[in-house]
């Protein structure tokens, strides 16, 4: 019998002071803490700071010796694991599709998101355990990212599903960004064939609807927040699955860190998610979720409906080409106009236009790079991810309707 | 017992016919060949037009009905397969890295090159069948790719290691862009934990040195080629693996396709390579490749030998970041002092004078890009292959000297 005590956090780690507030002081305080606590495995998001994660292994190594940092994308990936017991072998899968180059403020797109793949023996029990962070939704009402999110969500499943036949368990950490009642949660769920620790969880001590962002009593959260989601809500997870001859018992789940002590703010603008699971090795224990025809065919629907958003996907991309494409014929002939402008011995005037007409210039740049490269890029990556979906769908043992 | 007769061809399907001679007359022939004889699996590359692909589905679907091209990146993958056998999920891993974006006229950059894969069932025999193209070899004397291909064969033999684990047989066929001497060769090997169908054959009906590329005889080869390998090279691949209960006979492994009956040229660049499989199914039988200690020892110092090219890629991109980042400088300035340039009046000198700025612009945002982002990404994605590398060399049962 094996005993884990698993925490997972959005860190909040972003190096810009006016949108990130108490960085330092909180990568601190969150070092200090986790260090003081008895877990097994830490899985953190939001480390963008090769510092950060520097300062962090120092706090944290002495009780967790083993770490690893995901390093992929101009970014990074901000996820980084800390275990007790040695990691094994590991990988990186990038995903295909990560919003849009043009939304620079929103910057998911120069971050190198995927899933990461740590391999360890734990009691002789073999446990793929998985980080990873999807693209953030900005706006619930009008989520532009949803099919690039849904994607992201298909292609982790996927993955999932391929690497661990002959582990005996699996972890998967992170902000996930999608609620229960989410797509994305449900295709992560059905297709990598996971379950929910919160959902199968014996007992908590926090408060029983898991929310772990947008928390009102969070120092970070924002009184729009409030209003959109007045007890904040559940994106953060600890998801797994008990292969064949694996008994998992979710002793508890709760969320944790809260406000740092003597402080009036929290560790991060997320609070952590820990769980306990207690794990047995068992020969006649079939994986629950194995050969479940009402599993498949419930996942057999998500992934219908995946489809549909992979395919406005799709257009979105097309859209976007045209629209980028028309804007540098549009800037070309501005410049061209401009061009022609005399500045009429007013060396202000002469200036201003130097600038404008060099600024104008890389912006013709940008939109021909995102209306040729980025975008036909994106159309043909959704078309992949749409025929992996498809084949999954070809090849279910359960009529599809 | 089960027989498989297999065929892989890098089918020069580049869509510039300055560069790639009387490309539509060889696809319609390759179609027209494959569909004439009796193989169970194909596996093509540089099929980079959907029209192409559309072409060979015509003509190779009627014998082998099921199809998968995997869609990805601006240029797509060029890599597909044809199969008697309905094809299972699929799944497509693109590599960290993939040459250099300043090198427009090499393109490899901007395609998605990375290693596919279709799981089938072909007489209760679980087959993971991978398809890939490794990044080109342009230059042998001074490869500055090398870095870049050997981080690609690193990825490519994790993600078989790490899909497999529960399938029968592993087959890899492609075009490696790399000799049996070549270090990305013997990564792919012995990480992969693969076999060569070459080395292992029964019996050829062609050349025994196996090269299929640039060979004297092929009507593309120049004289130039013929210099530096006079009898041609062999990079193009069928490997293999038996997994645990599973016996692989290579009966025959041969040189294919050749020049175009009634032509003047040959259906490619590359010659075929065709193999044929007989596999058993036998409870008693482990497979060769696991828990040999010297196969592993071999491997830690392929491995050990990558870190040093890994390293010298990473300092790579940091050196190309900073001439970028210089280059946007020096432009920066150039542009500066051209803009106080006058015409004098003459239209023509204004004309002239105009397109200049504009194309210095255009280098200018191109500078930025790659000295900002590409390189930084590079360098990113380098350091997280040499963890991934390491810690599969730290997690070896046999010491590394």
């Amino acid at each position: 019998m094996t005993t884990l005590r698993i925490l997972t956090l959005n860190c909040w780690g972003i190096p810009i002071p006016v949108v990130c507030k108490n960085r330092c002081d909180r990568i601190e305080a969150i070092g200090d803490e986790i260090s003081k606590r008895d877990y097994h495995l830490v899985i953190l998001e939001e480390v963008w700071l090769s510092s950060d994660y520097k300062i962090l292994c120092e706090k944290i190594c002495p009780v967790l010796p083993h770490a690893h940092y995901f390093y992929s994308g101009m970014l990074g990936t901000g996820c980084c694991v800390f275990s007790k017991f040695p990691i094994g072998e590991t990988m990186y899968f990038h995903f295909s599709l990560n919003g849009f180059a043009h939304k620079v403020w929103h910057a998911d797109w120069y971050a190198g998101k995927g899933v990461g793949l740590c391999k360890m023996v734990i009691d002789g029990l073999h446990i793929n355990l998985y980080s990873s962070h999807i693209h953030a939704e900005y706006n619930r009402a009008n989520d532009e990212y949803l099919s690039h999110r849904i994607a992201q969500c298909f292609e982790m499943s996927q993955f999932i599903k391929q690497t661990s036949g002959t582990c005996d368990l699996v972890i998967l950490a992170g902000d996930l960004n999608m609620l229960p009642s989410d797509l994305g949660y449900r295709v992560i769920l059905t297709n990598g064939n996971l379950q929910d620790c919160w959902t199968d969880k014996e007992k908590t001590t926090s408060d029983e609807a898991g929310n772990t962002c947008e928390l009102p009593d969070n120092s970070y959260t924002s009184a729009e927040d409030t209003k959109v989601n007045p007890l904040g809500k559940r994106i953060d997870y600890i998801l797994y699955r008990a292969n064949q001859g694996v008994k998992v018992f979710i002793k508890e789940a709760s969320v944790t860190m809260g406000c740092i002590p003597g402080k009036h703010f929290h560790y991060s603008d997320h609070e952590a998610l820990e769980a306990v699971l207690r794990i047995e090795k068992s020969s006649d224990v079939v994986s629950p979720l194995e050969d479940d025809d009402h599993l498949e065919s419930e996942r057999n629907q998500h992934l219908l409906e995946a489809i549909e958003f992979i395919d406005i996907g799709m257009e979105q991309s097309k859209f976007n080409g045209m629209f980028f494409q028309f804007g540098f014929l549009l800037l070309f002939i501005l410049l061209f106009l401009l061009s022609q402008t005399e500045a009429g011995g007013d060396p202000m005037i002469f200036y201003i236009l130097l600038f404008v007409k060099l600024g104008l210039t890389l912006v013709l740049a940008f939109c021909f790079w995102t209306g040729v490269m980025v975008t036909r890029t994106d159309a043909n990556n959704f078309l992949g991810i749409k025929l992996n979906i498809a084949n999954v769908l070809k090849n279910s043992k359960v009529k599809i309707q």
